[in-house]
């Protein structure tokens, strides 16, 4: 089981998290980037995951909804900038009902020896925002996405 | 003349800024989202801009092209987040050949007795870029087209 390590910096408006995954680099780009994959892993597992767009190029436009089993949606969207690569996604990350609150988000894929650790960070406008995404419980809804990006890499290793 | 006071804090990934104009709000807002208007006053005055897209809409897409007497073309892109008012802009700002270095930009127009003090805000994924951004003379060039747009603004006003 992966332990994601996470760093927000008192007085700072970024996040910065690193996890480790029983993968090699190229799987976990694919898992990240092939919407089918990403249905299957993204957010708590109480959600079902529906890609509405998803234009993995520079400049293009990703949305999907998350939605509860009694049919409320909630809405993501951003945009890719620059080419997407295990290297880097560098991506625009927006709930919709707040597109003001829209954040910076880049990640890239470390081959340790076979495996892969992952590095993300995310900028906000401001500490304040940061710190409220902190308390939001974003935290345990990304480890639950990262435990089910566990499980659908071990398959896809094993298929 | 107008004076920018930027604050760029150290440790910190964003800039501050604050200027004032002798026009009215709604008419500082035209000349942020017209791209007739836009590529009157955007950037140094040596630059002639021309608008290539121009969505302005929530998720919407610009782009322009600021170029050289001999040519050369710098080309800047990104995304409305949100739908632009007088209230606030927000939105992506990159320079083509850095996608990577995106960054998040907002702005609003406060009404102080008929004239509007703008505030602007721009936020990095890291010190480091925030510091090499204002090492690389975005300050001379962004005054040079905000005395542009306080020209603009008077025959805005006066017509």
């Amino acid at each position: 089981m992966g332990v994601t390590e996470i760093t927000a910096e008192p007085g700072q408006p970024t996040i910065a998290m690193t996890r480790e995954f029983d993968a090699p680099p190229e799987l976990v780009f694919r898992a990240y980037t092939d919407p089918d994959l990403v249905a299957r892993w993204m957010g708590p597992r109480r959600l079902t995951t529906e890609i509405v767009e998803w234009d993995l190029r520079h400049g293009g436009r990703w949305r999907y909804l998350s939605r509860e089993a009694d049919g409320t949606a909630y809405g993501f969207r951003g945009v890719f900038h620059g080419t997407p690569s295990p290297a880097g996604i560098v991506q625009t990350w927006e709930l919709e009902p707040v597109p003001e609150g829209v954040q910076l988000q880049k990640c890239w894929f470390e081959d340790i020896g076979g495996r892969t650790r992952l590095h993300a960070e995310v900028t906000l406008f401001s500490v304040e925002m940061r710190d409220g995404l902190m308390a939001s419980g974003m935290e345990g809804g990304m480890n639950e996405g990262y435990a089910r990006l566990d499980e659908l890499l071990a398959g896809l290793s094993a298929g």
